[in-house]
């Protein structure tokens, strides 16, 4: 089965928003064996919209769409699909009723500009919306199963949960496809390329790829069988091979962060951290606090912005700021050991650094980094030259990156 | 002009990356008067490709094209650029140079696969990548000016505006379509459309619309000029009364955000701001340093995740935490007080909360936030319920966009 999924929006062919339905509904299709051969992204126009919605549905077994079914002027979808279809719009009572409660419940009576929502093409059928008011629609259309969802991100993935992917699995049946995705950082793209290359060989089932975002290597193994378990023994196969060979550069699967196994990491040695941030402003706290249940392994954070909330807050001494600089290893170290002492943890991360886009000299150009980790057994520091032609975020995601490698590649320690 | 935007790569039909190169370029494309009318994801497939480069080239004066351009086997950009052209691939010297210079900066041989990354389609010109080895082709296709990019997003950004931008401003000319986005913080997308529903009307030029985004509602005018003036006045009328309207709400445009927005009036009036967090551990304090130039009003900021913390750097009573919890009215309003008083800030900002998904109770449920907001005229706080269909991640951007406000508002005070 084949799938094609539709985002419409002027804000996101305009660039103005980014699209991440897509990549959500086609990571959910692959998981019930459905592949996405397309993503289009379309602008509010009806005719557009229509023409490309019975396009899809005469080539795809699959149709979904999300967005266009708010309740203001430029939200088209229903209309664009009753055209699809040829069939005129009527009011769904159940829908209309649903929909006047979630604003009475809210206390405020129900604008006239959310009538519309409860219209839907004759034949199609709704799907309730728990979560917002717009109900999505049901159709059969060509050789396609269709179905529109809202394009607010949460309500449609609540929608597609409940009653999309039942349908849909439901109708699948011929094969699955399951995907692994294995994540490395600290080796680049074409290094991991050349250690895999074997596997990376075209029409090779499973299918490898690697893609590089932001300093993370992923490593994609898609793996198609006729059942279930034919598709998970080759997926398993392929990714423990990946992983024996890349070794510790390997830190987790598909939406893992560094921060998740630094928390694994934790967890298993029932150990703390701490931090202390100058360039990265609170980033590091935030990531490790990212994980539920941080709080067993996070005690606290200080953001040190300025020399003298340095000195205040981790007794930096004002002579070390100044014949070193803020920015050095000196005071990295300096950070990272004292903060660990001041709050008790086992370990500490410090960060100082110049994220631009200004503040930077010859001496220590913007990309400079320092960085400190402290430990039971001692205080190390690491010094980071991420280049002036990283943006500010990203000199200081490079950072964070790198503090939390650091701090995994401790706790992975001997093994 | 008419542009459609190709995205390569079967880690984003499969949805394991989000695509953001196509939103970056539609805005770019827009900037010079370039109208994208759809966007196109594909796996990497030679044919697929190959179709729909060819359709693309036959439909629109611009194809502009992201990823494949990569140096291992899942990369077939080129060939299939070569197979819509129906012509081969020959070596680029220059581009083979610069690649084997890139690598011999950094001390290394160039790797054997690098090598297929100075290939072009005969005919095609090799456009230069100063930020990584893929050089990208510029080529002409049916009606359309076809460009391909590398589809990590910083070289695609760079090769864009160093490039491709400057070939297409040459070419555009009839008639130039600007935007604005006004970003708002605290009204529904209902009510805004309501209090705008008459600039909302289809065809009329300006063309306005809504987009809702995690508690950011924006609102997007699209104004079309025969002339860039024409298209600027008819802007600006637009822009000032959608804010006239608005007031208060609106706290941006475009890309900026609540942290820009207090940014600006602190700089305006020479104050300072500290954080206590416990909730968002340090997602406030990582987006006030968000902006370059944030040394001169962000001193310092805790995260203060344990009990232990909160009482250790912010000196909250044992007492008052055994006896209405740490998430509480009295403790958030306590952490910003003394925050304040610590750090000598002119303002200070808390948050405690149940950031979720476990850790709720009936009396204090997942999505209970409590603000604290310091002034020098005194304290104040804020309840937020923003309810248990959030994720971890949603509560604490929410709490963390509710506590900027809320210093947003104090600071635009009887304006």
């Amino acid at each position: 089965m084949q799938a094609v999924v539709i985002s419409i929006g002027t804000e996101l062919t305009l660039g103005q928003t980014v699209d991440t339905n897509s990549a959500w509904l086609a990571q959910r299709l692959a998981e019930i064996g459905v592949e996405t051969a397309l993503h289009l992204t379309l602008a509010d126009e009806l005719r557009p919209v229509e023409a490309e919605i019975r396009r899809a549905a005469s080539s795809f077994d699959v149709v979904l769409i999300s967005g266009g079914l708010g309740p203001t002027d430029d939200d088209l979808t229903r209309q664009a699909l009753a055209g699809a279809m040829g069939v005129s719009l009527v009011v769904h009572e159940p829908s209309l009723i649903q929909i006047v409660e979630f604003f009475s419940k809210r206390g405020i009576a129900m604008p006239d500009a959310n009538r519309v929502q409860a219209m839907i093409p004759v034949g199609a059928s709704a799907i309730e919306n728990t979560t917002g008011t717009a109900p999505g629609i049901r159709a059969r259309l060509g050789r396609a199963d269709l179905f529109a969802m809202p394009g607010v991100p949460s309500e449609m993935k609540v929608m597609f949960e409940r009653d999309v992917r039942p349908a849909l699995a439901a109708r699948s049946g011929d094969g699955v496809i399951l995907q692994a995705v294995i994540r490395t950082y600290g080796a680049a793209e074409s290094e991991i390329g050349r250690q895999i290359a074997d596997l990376m060989k075209r029409g090779r089932n499973p299918n490898v790829g690697t893609t590089a975002q932001e300093a993370i290597i992923g490593v994609r193994i898609n793996a198609h069988g006729k059942s279930r378990d034919e598709a998970k023994r080759l997926l398993a196969a392929d990714a423990a091979e990946v992983r024996r060979r890349l070794g510790k550069v390997v830190f987790g699967e598909r939406e893992e962060t560094l921060q998740h196994a630094v928390a694994e990491l934790l967890w298993a040695a029932g150990k703390t951290v701490s931090t202390a941030e100058s360039c990265t402003g609170g980033m590091v706290a935030k990531r490790l606090t990212d994980i539920s249940g941080s709080s067993r392994y996070f005690l606290d954070g200080v953001v040190t912005y300025s020399n003298e909330a340095k000195h205040r807050l981790l007794a930096v001494p004002a002579e070390m700021l100044a014949r070193h600089g803020a920015v050095s290893m000196e005071v990295a170290e300096f950070m990272a050991a004292n903060c660990r002492t001041i709050s008790g943890s086992d370990y500490a991360i410090s960060t100082t650094g110049i994220a631009g886009p200004t503040g930077g000299s010859a001496e220590k150009p913007i990309g400079l980094v320092y960085l400190g980790l402290a430990t039971p057994h001692g205080v190390s520091g690491r010094e980071l030259r991420l280049g002036d032609h990283l943006s500010r975020d990203q000199v200081r995601d490079r950072a964070t990156k790198a503090a939390l490698n650091m701090l995994r590649l401790e706790l992975l320690g001997g093994r």
